[in-house]
């Protein structure tokens, strides 16, 4: 490089870096100290993108093209910037820094779009279904705190999608299944009736299924089935448990929920197979998890 | 801190920085490099802020229903998006990048979105105002290459504001004023009757104005004239001229459109001066305003 290339490479240098400077500086007047923080790590992240890839003037059209589209398509009922956020990598990077490791504290993932408040409640061995086909899944598992002690009464709510890969919103009818609520009982424990997780793909038929479209990425998600586990002074656990041997895994989580600790085996269990509470399943094939859950203290 | 809370700390920064790797690895498929580039160097960036910030679950939902806002409240006419790629420095940015400093040529800023394809012809010393009100102001300036080489026939665009703050465009009668295009003579000499630019502020009564009002920022811009000029084998320019004492300049311009050499003297002439052009402007004071352009060679 010529001296006169690297002068003018550093003037230029200089240049961009000044104007960055300049819109640090403009967030000097910001009362609330942690917006103030908020928005000088976002100008300094965004500058540095553009300048570090010298994003091309047409590439920021496209840029504020798409982001329209993302906006456009968004209703009550259709959430894509979560989308968006979601194949970033970037929910699951926040529920991350929310959660940190504790001990040995159960992993939490991304909380996704489907869950509701007022899903029925379940007795112990109870089923979730309310009508969703799918395998049947016999789940079970203790809830303790990191030092091993049962948590009784904690409540865990559970939804999942169908064997076609709904969940009961994505239909127009109303209905509410393949949902409940539990607790667990004196001795931390629960068990219920599910359904075997199957792969489901998130809407891909707007702007971010054209992204992952464009990058080669699949829009499935691999097969999970969701949890919330709420205990008094216990941390507020938002989870999912994953099927062993879903090829999915392998592909890649569409939103990168997966945590190895989560992936479960879901044991396949002969038809005639005697089930644990005398169920009658004359004739299908079954399955059984365990799921066992630790809870961290309260602000760990 | 103990070696416990070290070990945790570790432990978590590697959870961090492993989910981020995997949505970096996500794009190993990308078959355009340059989408594959953008796309990692965005990841990167996105989760460092989250990380950075320890951005917390609340503050994702705020983000979320921002970004949403901005969406539903952009149009055909309204775009939010640039707004807010405008007040967070991101425009002028990407202008600096794709418009490296290059000896002594002029610089460039934002385009804004008020050009307009079909400006009037004017010729030399012809008045753009088409009935935009505001004080008379007379530009005159050459157009040469960085080696001083006059620059004939040069296109060059011009448009501004009337002495309300605002374009022809926002008002709802379908006028044409405040533009035109008018070409350098043999010489690289250009003059045309403008109007002596007045502040103005950018639609703030929409999410970006909101965010504005929060961080205790001006939605104003400092006033300027809007210039573009083409030059066959030359870089074309897009820039505004500032006016000097304006005190916007110190309050701050909205989008960081200004740059020192920009910021031009708009002489005050006493009522009665005679005008260069000998335009009878009886009883009005007016302004004159040299401004001496200076282009890159094309692809520099
Ligand atoms: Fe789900
Ligand atoms: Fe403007």
């Amino acid at each position: 490089m010529t001296e006169k290339s690297t002068l003018t490479r550093d003037r230029q240098a200089a240049i961009e870096q000044e104007l960055t400077d300049r819109v640090l500086a403009s967030f000097d007047d910001t009362d609330d100290p942690r917006l103030k923080q908020i928005m000088r790590s976002l100008t300094t992240h965004l500058h540095d993108f553009i300048r570090d890839v010298r994003l091309t003037e047409e590439e920021w059209e496209k840029a504020i093209e798409f982001l329209t589209a993302v906006g456009h398509i968004t209703d009550d009922k259709r959430q894509e910037f979560i989308l968006l956020s979601d194949t970033l990598g970037a929910s699951m990077q926040t529920i991350a820094v929310n959660n940190q490791a504790y001990e040995d504290a159960t992993e939490a993932t991304v909380f996704g779009p489907f869950f509701l408040e007022d899903a029925p409640r379940i007795e112990a061995g109870g089923d979730i279904a309310f009508g969703a086909v799918g395998q049947p899944a016999w789940i079970e598992g203790t809830v303790t705190d990191t030092e091993g002690t049962p948590v009784p009464n904690a409540r865990i709510e559970v939804w999942e999608c169908d064997d076609d890969g709904l969940y009961d919103v994505q239909y127009d009818d109303g209905r509410m299944s393949g949902r409940a609520h539990l607790f667990t009982d004196e001795n931390g424990e629960y068990s219920f009736w599910g359904l075997t997780p199957v792969p489901y793909p998130i809407p891909h038929d707007g702007p971010v299924g054209k992204m992952l479209d464009a990058v080669g990425r699949s829009p499935v998600r691999a097969a999970h089935l969701h949890f919330m586990v709420h205990a008094e002074g216990l941390r507020t656990l938002v989870t999912h448990i994953f099927v062993e041997g879903d090829p999915q895994l392998e592909i890649g989580d569409s939103v990168f929920g997966v945590k190895n600790s989560l992936v479960k085996a879901f044991e396949q269990q002969p038809a005639g197979t005697p089930t644990p509470d005398g169920r009658d399943l004359t004739g299908i094939e079954w399955a059984r998890c365990r799921f066992d859950i630790v809870l961290a203290p309260e602000g760990a």
